[in-house]
């Protein structure tokens, strides 16, 4: 077994401390990733408190891993040592079932393997996440980042990047398309940065005039205030795609109303609630409400590339382990620009 | 001016009575039509109990309406004297928008012309239904009724077949693909036949056992009671489309999860409070739900082929006008199979 140590929360709602770990010694696909920098996701939060259920703990969280390859098993060939690789999400899939076979892993029909908070595929070994200073991922779901690239702002990309990359190819934003992006967060500025770098016309709808100038730098062509009733109704008819980040209650109905002929407004934040959808905004003008989670291992690859090509990444703070807690709370705030990552030197 | 009678409520909630009115004369393009049948569409009810806002009085329904030429405008030259035709949910649109452009007027961006409770195009001529003996239609609005078919069976197919044959169609129904229908009335009845049709394996779900052998006769290779959790469960992730027909409150969740990747929901029947769907049910498998709305001229005639081709009609039961007041008790009872058409001679 390898020694390694990380972060973890011992139990819901404690605090995370240093924790010592191992990880497994590598199978014959498997590669050993010394960790650079962990994102911190708002879903981490979510899990190391308990807001979506019961957690598996003690919890090391973080599923938006960027690293350097230190190992490599007896037959994986997919990266050499010294390389840049990246680790998302999940770690496994069945990858027999029709979406493992389509490259939709993240849909799989058996239950995927998360980075962490659940259990390998023996059901019974638990999987701890990126909050560390090692970890060994089999070959097939470990990315390849291109090295032109700051690492730091990589990090992200492996969660919140992909969430927005995937329903923005899926439902065709490119030139000559209207793109709407609700909300200037951590998915939402990774939207309008790829919505903008796709070609697509971008507008960025908040509730904070203070977000104009940044959405602005990342892309967008045009600001509207979720309050600016005006611009709403202007509008109407006219958006080709919007994706909802905010994860926040809130009223969608304005926002189908912005949609033309057969398009779509994507859910990708997860409301506590049910959405309340009004059925006469899906019928006029054949509106679809859709949702998107994430993407697979062969688009997330593409995504990587793509940021590569256009030199994107997430706007992020540096914290050391010591500042994870803090980080927390402030995520919650939304006191972040825009991502926080933890300097995994710091575990 | 053109002499007609018909059936119209005077007021809001007041019984339809007889009632004496004009046509125009005929305009160049225009079709002088000697209504056979006019079908009884929940939306008549609605409408005229001014349950989905106020309506124009005194209102002549029906927008389910076939009859025979009898005569033309000078310019008219798509229908003959004698043939068999039909007319839907509107009589004029605004045939510049890119929806009208694209076929798709029933979407139309400057609102369209609805058979009765609106206005022409003038703005303050009212417009009168299919509940009357003769009514005066430009030419690019009424279809062709292939000659085989019993005309009392064609008229609900100008509302409630076109309603579920668009979706079926936009959403590619046909071989290899499970299609699910929501409620066995008078839209159901028609997705069920059409759904077959078109080559779909389909599976009627309603709350009533009494439906299994009416769905199965339509076409329907399986029936699902709504209360049957098991096969609910069974079927998650498996369906390609699922039509909701129903329009009283209910649970849309335990249907979202039958869809498979990247499958939809469309809604037809218009409840009246918000939908509350699950976000997570969207997530998952990427489904959507969308709304449809009746279809345009072309597709109308498309679907009019169709029925041609396949012998498919409404199951209908016919009244005579003093009998609508009662029909209209019923339709609201679901008490019809499956749908109410006014023998127009008995006007």
């Amino acid at each position: 077994m390898i020694q390694t140590r990380g972060y973890a929360a011992i139990a819901p709602h404690t605090p995370l401390a240093p924790f010592e770990f191992t990880r497994r010694d590598l199978g014959a696909r498997d590669v050993q990733i010394e960790i650079g920098y962990a994102g911190i996701c708002h879903s981490d939060i979510h899990q190391v408190r308990e807001e979506w259920g019961p957690s598996i703990f003690p919890m090391v969280p973080g599923h938006e891993i960027v690293g350097k390859v230190v190992a490599l098993g007896s037959e994986a060939g997919k990266h050499k040592i010294g390389d840049t690789v990246g680790v998302g999400v999940f770690v496994d899939s069945c990858r027999n079932c029709a979406n493992c076979l389509a490259g939709n892993e993240q849909y799989c029909l058996e239950g995927l393997v998360p980075t962490y908070n659940g259990y390998e595929k023996d059901g019974t070994t638990p999987t701890y996440g990126g909050y560390s200073k090692v970890i060994v991922i089999d070959e097939r779901y470990v990315l390849r980042v291109p090295s032109s690239l700051p690492t730091s702002g990589v990090a992200p990309l492996l969660c919140a990047g992909i969430t927005l990359y995937s329903p923005l190819k899926h439902w065709s934003a490119g030139p000559n398309k209207r793109v709407g992006i609700i909300g200037l967060g951590g998915l939402g500025h990774m939207g309008v940065k790829f919505a903008h770098a796709l070609g697509a016309e971008v507008t960025l709808f908040s509730h904070s005039p203070g977000k104009e100038s940044d959405a602005r730098r990342f892309g967008a062509d045009h600001f509207v205030l979720d309050t600016d009733k005006e611009a709403l109704k202007k509008g109407r008819n006219s958006y080709d795609l919007i994706l909802s980040t905010v994860s926040a209650e809130m009223d969608l109905n304005p926002y189908l109303q912005l949609l033309g002929m057969d398009s779509t407004l994507v859910i990708i934040g997860l409301p506590g609630k049910p959405l309340a959808i009004a059925a006469e905004n899906l019928l006029s003008q054949r509106r679809s409400v859709a949702g998107s989670m994430i993407g697979g291992i062969q688009e997330t690859q593409e995504m990587l590339d793509f940021c590569g090509e256009h030199g994107i990444v997430s706007d992020v703070e540096v914290v050391s382990a010591g500042e994870i807690n803090l980080a927390y709370d402030r995520t919650v705030k939304s006191d972040v620009k825009y991502r926080f990552v933890i300097d995994a030197a710091t575990f």
